[in-house]
């Protein structure tokens, strides 16, 4: 971790906000590079395969959520590399594990063969579980206080276990094949990809100075995780529908192929569409009273909307 | 947590070791019923995973260490018990994942069908996944001190790294089939094995008085942590030649019919039955200077070079 990119993303520096995904997204793949065990260090398979799941690729969206939230609270930019680190981590192994045959049994992600096609299974289940291992590591072993180490670990736990993304993949499980209301959808959701996303919010904030992080703070930013968290799959949902698999790359119409029930399925194109909005105006809400600092979860409120894949 | 057994396997009142060992093994027991989530809780199928996959089996090895290191430095139950819940849910999950099919497809383990035979490998693999962040988890909502909750977390997450665990696993996998050197076999078996159980001796340590713990007590308990870890494998690698399929509860003599490089196979029975007995001196040696407080250390060593099964 000591070729930190000289970009700060974290910055109250105006850049626009295109350059600045571009310049966060370069700043985690430095970071990601570098903190990443080497693919030339034993065991080289595995190593190689961790590196493959991770890096160059994905539209980096937990890190993003991770370095907006860090200007809440001024935070610097290795603690929050580290924050984005652990979260993509996190959300990396998921993908890995789901694209294996006894999951999604899927080939390609993110216009590449999938961890288990290019390797092969074992290792694509071992580089999954220790992704996992790497994401509480890069946290444990960065330079913090403890109490903000511990809160980091306990936010990732959490948003990690079955009451967060292992518990709504399980939901995500047993729902194949039958037809859940919209409420069990949702709570799915905000399990399987929501906490997750509000987790990479809170502990980008938790990563800079604790006394910028009331309590008020704190609940305004939860919210607004919640809702874009939610914003989130509900727009994955219509991109499934709507875009082709270059555009995603990733295959598409693959949930109405494998009769997964989505938000699409249950309430259309059209009213999924205005319910993203809605959800997103419920997240610039949440942080209204945060001024200026908030600007770019502002932005990535819009982003995260308004994407095409 | 708050169903903690009145038995304090952690006193230093004198009884008899095999009567610790099922006062302590009883103790993990209602620790692990009451800290797992519960079967009637939704997702309950994964739920009822994790429990199959913990409770009511094993030999508690790692928990005994945890409990027996916890001695030293005057722990207390709770914190002693959320160290020996961690790692044996990181031990679990990794037989639950190397039962796999993609692994080393195996049906039986601790006398009953492994996860995936009787549940489904998809939630075998989530089970595995949910049990990983529940181990982060259980430390995280402990209330010792932020300094103790990240030093534990570190160092679990150092020993399932792929500089432990996950690496030792990768370098095991790509050894099937090629006849390494002993050096070869015992660096993986010091990842694969020895890191946990190293650190289930220092998590023990690390959950009692911080004062306690000097430099030179983390160092002796390092050095028996290393010991006692590869002597477990090298009983092991016996255990799989010597052993019914009966007394060990999962399939006896794999090794040889996967044609696993082993100390067996390297070095001959003899020779591997002498170097579990070095080891154990080794054991011993590096914490004799430790005192009445490590009695319990001294006599799991004795445990663990001779055990049956």
């Amino acid at each position: 971790m000591t070729c930190a990119a000289a970009v700060q993303p974290t910055s109250f520096i105006r850049i626009p906000f295109d350059h600045w995904v571009l310049a966060a997204g370069d700043r985690f793949e430095d970071a990601a590079q570098c903190a990443l065990p080497g693919d030339g260090v034993v065991p080289m398979r595995l190593h190689r395969a961790m590196r493959y799941a991770v890096l160059d690729g994905g539209k980096r969206v937990r890190p993003l959520l991770v370095y907006a939230a860090g200007e809440i609270t001024h935070a610097e930019g290795e603690p929050l590399d580290r924050a984005a680190l652990a979260v993509e981590f996190v959300h990396a192994y998921s993908l890995v594990h789901d694209d294996m045959p006894c999951m999604d049994n899927d080939v390609l992600r993110r216009g590449k063969p999938t961890v288990h096609i290019e390797f092969d299974e074992a290792t694509a289940m071992l580089a999954g579980d220790a992704l996992q291992a790497e994401a509480f590591k890069v946290i444990a072993d960065g330079g913090l206080p403890a109490s903000q180490t511990a809160a980091l670990m306990r936010e990732l736990a959490h948003a990690s276990s079955t009451a967060g993304m292992c518990g709504g993949q399980a939901i995500d499980l047993d729902a194949v094949g039958t037809t859940p209301g919209i409420d069990q959808l949702e709570r799915m959701h905000r399990m399987k990809t929501g906490a997750l996303l509000k987790a990479a919010v809170l502990m980008g904030a938790l990563s800079g100075h604790p006394a910028a992080l009331t309590e008020a703070t704190r609940e305004a930013l939860a919210r607004y995780g919640e809702a874009v968290g939610l914003a989130f799959q509900v727009v994955d949902d219509l991109l499934d529908v709507e875009a082709s698999t270059a555009e995603l790359g990733k295959t598409a119409g693959k949930d109405a192929e494998h009769s997964k029930p989505t938000y699409v399925s249950l309430l259309g194109v059209q009213a999924t569409r205005a319910w993203s909005l809605r959800l997103r105006a419920q997240a610039l809400e949440a942080i209204d009273g945060l001024g200026p600092s908030a600007a770019r979860l502002r932005e990535l409120a819009d982003f995260i909307v308004c994407r095409k894949s």
